[in-house]
């Protein structure tokens, strides 16, 4: 038997001990479920001990990450999988057709809170190692666990563990699954995730609030000044017009715009799941091309004068945005941050006091396309899901996968098995029970893959 | 002894008088206070009674107004004097220096809440009444009185009582003593007052708050969109660009800018005392002509997104404004209301669903200053004040003033005696004892003023 046919055989004994994981409520957010946190990362690293590997329950100064090691041989290449086995709080409770703590298999779904984000698909390469120890007695690669638990918790003692740990954790390609697929049963590799620059502006004019009737007409008022301001940043190309924001912008090559258009895609379908009455957009470029490729400022948040019922006579005494600027690989946030300061110090009235405060925020991530590794893993999916993946980008950012590159200096593969409409931060989370099984073939498909990249 | 010897030899008195009156805690917006309110109603029937009126406390609704009448002949016009009996509330009280309903004087203040907004502007005209009475045993005009007690509370039940009550207050002229002079020593009469018009509008967007990195650069924002179109409102002259809003607005006379060009007028102390980096407006006009005889158009609030500590990142489902729009004779608020909403449809963007809410506001107020209405005061101003009295307009509005030009058909004139920095509205509010004084010469010499008049 091989691993491929002992996940098959044992699936059933799969969900079960997924389902024993997925009864731990290891909420990371909330300090009730501390000793619950604990727990769970002792079921990990347990269950990695019965698997094999060297694992421990590791201090990180917040809630504990689990590590583990299990070493073949030098002439293989060393894979370091993360995930985390921390969950979301499950309010609002009463939205849950089920208790989130207690897994139930329906209409081909697994509900609980973690099935998908992230317990079930970190299980799957669980899963994996743990076939290839019952069937062959060894692993083909050099196979590393990191297993945080704070993801979900808004607090980040993760990035300073992996710089004490850099050695221990030392590793040719980073594995995550903890994110989606393209659509439902179209597997996907994510080579790119765009990165975020965010900075927060105040106007001041008056030094109070100023009654409307006696000063309207002689003194500006700050929430049009700050209204100026900000309809001027995209051009009539709804082009950000900051100077030197597009220098060196990232260009998709030809091979990345033939991913792009093998994709199913339907505009009109899109449109209508975000309710809005018509897409916009960066003139020249598809809105797939403007959520991967290229970059984006957006007002996050306005505030000024009255806002309670009614009306108050005032011209207020300032306004303010918080902006947030999407970046695509050559573009560093912080230099961002300086041309947007530099071009809205510029363009503030001499009516207004103008006040920022930058923060940095994300650098973009770009998996190499050339290279070995996305190949591995789309032989891996051809095995597992049974087709060929689309390759993808993501408009978000995942900041751990820039403290890889930057600290570990290794690349990381985004093979997610979820869906976008799995639930995750939402009540009645689920993945498909098809899906973490393909995931589990996958993952073993994956190991075996990477086992045969030369060096 | 005619009236006003009268009432300089018995300064002290009247002083003393206005204390009591000050004593009582009047506050409308109170409920705990009614029964000061009901005291202090009959307190002014009660002085207008011994004085010789036929004065009655009425029921309104709300807190009762006090109607008190003196006919002394047909051939002589009928003044209707208005003023108010209650008072602002007065927390914060740590503020205060002195207990608010405790009048001292100091510094040649009266301090106490009341003392100037407006029993103690009121009580000029009271005491100018009863010094006819005492000297020459009858008034030289007909007067009427409508002293209210709701003004400061937030409600109106005036405008229902006025219009039930139309023939039993009908009038030549009202005489309100409810606001300030331009200055220190600078008596002044105020012909014009701005209208007001309000509209409240929305964009919507998407159905919900999307990610800005799933969606960012593919769905348009609400707040980017929303102040695309505030910033579009004003021209680079500083001039609305709404079609029609300044159609057939008022225009100054040769007379009025002449009046204007006699203010004392420092425009960097004007600044200094806002705090504004720069004073602004439209091109062409001086301050005072941009606050008293230019329409505005202002955003009294904006809100989208998120406000709190740090970032969301979002595109928010929405985002609104209030915007205000102050008029000058010949605007209706109701048509400005209607030329706002086609022009803010017209420029909404196709991305955007637009909703407004209109309320239509005040109607500027225009005193003639052709009549013989200003001329008078201004006579009994110089008996007074021993000065000519400066002619001025003011920003905001007075919605009673334009309820009595369209329920009785008349004119008001607007006489204050109080100062800007009076606080009105604020702790340890006082009015001076020399305007105090000033104020009762005033209020009599404006009854034989009016008494003269030739209808």
């Amino acid at each position: 038997m091989n691993p491929l046919e002992y996940l098959k055989k044992n699936e059933k004994e799969s969900l079960e001990q997924l389902k024993d994981f997925l009864r731990i409520p290891s909420i990371s957010a909330q300090s009730q479920h501390a000793g619950d946190i604990r727990t769970c990362a002792k079921w990990v690293a347990d269950f990695l001990t019965k698997t094999g590997f060297k694992a421990e329950v590791c201090e990180t100064g917040g809630h504990p990450a689990v590590v583990g090691e299990y070493h073949v041989s030098d002439k293989v290449p060393t894979v370091l999988i993360y995930g985390h086995y921390d969950v979301q709080p499950v309010d609002p409770l009463n939205l849950w057709k089920t208790a989130p703590f207690e897994p139930i298999e329906e209409g081909g779904f697994l509900i609980a809170r973690g099935s998908t984000d992230d317990k079930g698909q970190l299980f799957t390469h669980m899963k994996a190692a743990e076939a290839y120890m019952k069937t062959e007695g060894k692993l083909p690669c050099n196979v590393k666990y990191l297993i945080e638990g704070e993801e979900e918790a808004g607090v980040d003692n993760l990035t300073g563990f992996i710089q004490k740990n850099a050695k221990r954790l030392a590793a040719d390609v980073v594995l995550v699954s903890d994110g989606s697929q393209y659509g439902r049963d179209l597997p996907a590799i994510n080579f790119g995730l765009r990165g975020i620059a965010f900075v927060e502006i105040k106007l001041t004019g008056p030094d109070r609030d100023l009654h409307s009737g006696s000063y309207g007409g002689a003194v500006a008022n700050p929430i049009i000044m700050l209204c100026k301001m900000m309809a001027s940043l995209h051009d009539e190309n709804n082009r950000v017009t900051i100077p030197g924001f597009y220098d060196n912008t990232y260009k998709a090559t030809q091979w990345e715009r033939d991913q792009y258009a093998k994709l199913p895609f339907d505009a009109e379908q899109y449109r209508a799941s975000t309710g809005a009455p018509k897409l916009w957009g960066e003139t020249g470029y598809t809105p797939i091309e403007r959520t991967w490729i290229r970059p984006t400022l957006e007002c996050n948040g306005i505030t000024g004068g009255y806002q309670g019922e009614g009306n108050k006579t005032i011209i207020p005494s300032w306004a303010s945005a918080k902006i947030t600027m999407r970046l695509v690989p050559n573009m560093k946030p912080a230099e961002i941050c300086d041309k947007i300061e530099a071009h809205l110090k510029k363009i503030c009235p001499d009516t207004m006091k103008f006040e920022i405060v930058k923060h940095a925020g994300a650098t973009p991530v770009q998996v190499p396309t050339e290279g070995p590794w996305l190949a591995a893993a789309a032989r891996a999916i051809k095995t597992g899901f049974g087709r060929e993946p689309f390759f993808t980008k993501e408009g978000g950012s995942i900041p751990v996968v820039e403290t890889f590159k930057t600290v570990l200096g290794i690349d990381t593969l985004l093979v997610g098995y979820g869906q976008q409409d799995d639930n995750a931060h939402s009540p009645n989370e689920r993945f498909s029970i098809k899906d973490f099984q393909r995931g589990c073939l996958t993952s073993a498909a994956l190991l075996d893959e990477l086992s045969k990249v030369k060096l």
